[in-house]
């Protein structure tokens, strides 16, 4: 079912492995027969009527590509099917999107870290076909700077009561959209204020997520974060550090927090796939440490 | 400085008034040089990297094209500008987007009624450089329909609180951005429970917005819409319609609502652009009247 007959060609045209570094992209999507089908990153591949384009009716996954493999690449899939179901979208062809992802990988290549964007959109108004495309790029210089300098946060109301929305599927909470405005929104107001980053509160001050990272904190030797019926995003990265903490020598918890149970942590982290955990430095202005965790909490999280 | 030079050789390609229909589309943006450059809406457009396409960061305007003119033009732009100053995209190029609207209008001609959308994207990730589309399609059948038939609406919590939140510019409360994801959520759920559309409510049960419309309610002769400060989009077309109703007998007012006071109504509609004012004729389940307004509710909303 999975053809690839423009594949092979297009690696020839950007040998992305031969050429590593910051203009290196690599684009392709699924076609009309399941196949895989590469393009060129600076041509249009997109329509403006895409629901995607005019109405954020798109989810999407972002991976960490390194050594040639996809990280948590079976999770990411698994939330891409979460996230589809959620939004009545048809469900995703796994064997077609593991071929995409396989593929893009590959002419990736093993040298240097990338980053994999996955989306699946509505596609065209009335077209009943959904748009699936993937995207690899160089991991941002922003990315780089957070893993290695931390970052300080702000904490900003998201507006929303911290709460299982079980009951409101419409407020699609915990599926993974690409109506990101508000979070791109809030990063924004995080770096107009002097941050690298925000920290969402719920109504009542709980600690919910960041607009793309899920909160970790340390009480002791106890990794902690909140439970995702606090109405938060299911974290693949999150779930990969809870997984490997025992291995090194810390435990874990699924425990709801206010800001003040950061501030009274040993450190606190932001997890994400490309960025990994990167530390959290400062919150609303006040300076922090980590007890010394950071290193092995990243070498946790697999970075 | 605007130029124009692919419009007339496309207008002949897709002569949209010669042939009005649910097929007849027709696709322009801006070009660099600030001109207006008109594409085959089959073909695509965007970049898969666009921010409109992997984050929702993109503002948008849908306009009623009737006469071969456009509803309420220069309250459409003013609010386009002012989402994407919400948004922190630069300012809008006013003569550019009116020459915009008004070739993709005229190519559109005056048979036929047309939906416009406007799209303004933060563009190509690092680009610095912005997407500015437009998009004329035929009225929706959907939209015919309930402008005939009217809408049964469910109320549905929108899980924000009624408020003012100008001190929260990160929510973006107030910006049309095409993170639309939560709406049209909401209007696939009303859907399948068998209703035609939805009305958000707050979390204290205030009525804010419907996902693509504003709530109009009649008292007596007295038509009223929540304010804006509820946490609601500013709504061009129940400015239309209030600017307007005392040439039809009706007066106005801008008071907060809760389900009962919709209830209690004399009618209810739904405004918005290209709908016009469709009435609601049922609310939750329970059916019902209009006190005979509709018709001259939908004179004065210029429908």
């Amino acid at each position: 079912m999975i053809q690839c007959t423009r594949a092979a060609t297009y690696d020839r045209h950007v040998p992305a492995a031969e050429t590593p570094g910051p203009t290196g992209e690599l684009l392709a999507q699924i076609s009309d027969d399941g196949g895989v089908e590469f393009a060129r990153p600076d041509r249009p591949l997109i329509r403006a009527d895409d629901r995607a384009v005019v109405r954020g009716d798109a989810v999407f996954e972002t991976l960490r590509a390194a050594g040639g493999r996809l990280d948590n690449e079976s999770a990411h899939l698994d939330r891409l099917e979460g996230s589809a179901a959620a939004m009545g979208l048809p469900v995703p062809d796994r064997a077609a999107w593991t071929e995409l992802a396989r593929q893009v990988t590959a002419a990736w290549g093993a040298r240097s870290e990338g980053m994999l964007r996955l989306v699946y959109s509505r596609g065209v108004e009335d077209s009943g076909r959904p748009t699936c495309l993937a995207m690899m790029s160089s991991v941002p210089e922003s990315t780089l700077r957070h893993r290695r300098d931390g970052v300080r946060v702000v904490t900003l109301a998201r507006g929303l009561a911290a709460a299982d929305h079980a009951d409101a599927p419409w407020l699609l909470v915990g599926a993974k959209t690409t109506s990101y405005a508000v979070n791109m929104a809030a990063q924004r107001h995080a770096r107009a204020i002097g941050a690298d980053d925000a920290i969402f509160l719920a109504t009542d001050g709980q600690v919910l997520e960041a607009p793309t990272a899920t909160v970790v904190w340390a009480v002791g030797k106890t990794l902690c974060t909140p439970p995702v019926e606090a109405g938060i995003l299911d974290g693949t990265a999150v779930r990969a550090l809870f997984r490997r903490a025992p291995e090194h020598g810390l435990s874990t918890d699924i425990r709801r927090a206010w800001v003040a149970d950061l501030h009274a942590a040993d450190g606190v982290w932001l997890t994400s796939s490309v960025r990994g955990a990167v530390v959290v430095t400062a919150i609303d202005g006040q300076v922090r440490g980590d007890a010394g965790l950071t290193p092995r909490v990243q070498s946790a999280a697999g970075l």
